[in-house]
């Protein structure tokens, strides 16, 4: 099966990043395929319809909806930004949403979150389903909130805790397993 | 009583602009200050962390914030976009999280919206409370949806409907009463 | 395919009834195999957990439980009671969490909602999309909120508008399609 | 000022009722009138409305909108139950939503939570906040939520640590300060 991986936060040291590439690690030693794609390497302007008019989408939103029409399920790790989903990957979504058709509509998509804090991006994560599942995506129920995150990775970039580890690979499994395209 | 309106869209013919300077309008024909700044005129990039420790918070946004400061109470007009919060807005939200002290904190907001299609932005505007009321702002519990909003304005900009009028202008009494700040 | 539809509402003549009765009928014109069962021939008390502790999940629960448990795929026609989920629903959710297994769990659940309102129940949907989703319920992305439902139905309680059927009858089919036990 | 402090729980050892008195000593030690309510001794039934129009709103309900009209402002300490808002708290304002005036209405809320686990009921509180504000409710923005309650509480139902406690009576004082009526 086919991942697609990324954070919605751009700072180099993001904890999301990190929980991202370890979301990764985990489902290529299942041995399922996954791409992990930084979203700083990606030139993204605020939408705005008078450039959409004048230019349309942005040439890296159409290659982000491309790695994400030919992925068969998507992992986000995504901070929560002031209670709320990131603005980072709202204007993202803002974005895709303006292809036609829209790529990442009817994708499976699992939700992570880290946060320096005790409540471990949940009211982020919430917040986030919601214009996902305008979209038509299918949000996977569970999602996973890694709290204290400034302590959880280890300087190679590893989750220290073997249970949190465990937490993070059954969850990975249980959506792959769901996500999997039907034999025909 | 001195309040700051603006619109959490960017194109230049936004149905939340428009709604916007109607709130103005009726604002200053009650007897009261209002603003209106047009958030295009801002250099708004995307949320950075990287860029933040770099060069600190825009300009703008610090301008945008002393704006909020010196204002006794703030009308945002906002689209939905993917049932949820204006990314342009969350970016604004989310850069003046950043400031210390936080200029939006804990004043009164009133929440309008304008959307093309029949449910007059309800949802976005629910979403949009989120991140807002998580930063301690004094969101208004009524809001303001107009549906259809490409047949509600006339060619000055003005509604044309005199009962949404009235509706608008009824909500924006009850707002600055509340709002009013209190005599020592 | 197997499904369960009702209505979160007791009323007699409730409009949310009378949506799921025609999610029935189209599910069975569909060749589909549709249960209806209408609340009010349940004593349901409100969630108390001394009451729980001394004499368990109600009889009722557990009846609806089991119907539940045996259905491949839920329908819901829930109404929106102060911009939320219907606290009748809201209850039986209560109770159902707690019989274990949890019979909910992993079930596709579609909602819809009626109301005589313009906006069709529809910030009522999402608030009631919360907890179901909490308790790994598979809530399908798309929802249906009937507006102005005093008016939509005829007197044998169809659907007036042709095209007001067939956007459900739509839905109904993609909502199958997609919740369709896989052939192992 | 004259409080109301209730819990939205009914079981008699719920952590929201202790947490209820302890907001309502709290207030007390403040110089503050607090009153607290709990719902148990109350009939409380079910929202339909077949038995609204047979007998019309219940006694009970009718005796706590007398309460909350009466009051300058309310405390309520609710749990989360499945991610989501107390189904006896939403039974409540679901009824209360059907007197005339709405004795709620324009009422200054602050909302706590207690919950056994490391959330401390924050999903929930966010849940609950929807349907109040709905129908004009003024929800203090910052809410107080509880984790870990079964530890929380010494055997005279006082909260053990003093931060706790102290954050709790902090947050009561900007609440009370708030929402003080205005002298004329």
């Amino acid at each position: 099966m086919n991942l697609l991986v990324f954070a919605g936060a751009l700072r180099k040291d993001s904890f999301n990043k990190k929980l991202a590439r370890e979301a990764m690690r985990l489902l290529e030693s299942k041995g399922e395929t996954a791409k992990y794609q930084d979203l700083k390497e990606f030139d993204l302007p605020l939408y705005d319809g008078d450039n959409e008019d004048a230019t349309g989408v942005p040439k890296d939103i159409e290659a982000l909806g491309a790695m994400i029409k030919s992925a068969d399920a998507i992992v986000i790790s995504t901070p929560e930004y002031n209670g709320g989903i990131s603005s980072v990957l709202k204007t993202v979504i803002d974005w895709l949403s303006r292809m036609d058709p829209v790529p990442i509509e009817e994708k499976p998509v699992l939700l992570l979150g880290a946060s320096p804090g005790a409540l471990g991006a949940v009211r982020g994560l919430w917040h986030t389903r919601v214009p996902l599942e305008a979209m038509a995506v299918f949000v996977f129920p569970e999602m996973f909130g890694l709290s204290k995150a400034s302590e959880a990775f280890d300087e190679q970039g590893k989750l220290k805790d073997p249970k949190t580890e465990k937490r993070l690979s059954d969850l990975l499994s249980r959506f792959v397993e769901h996500a999997r395209p039907r034999k025909e």
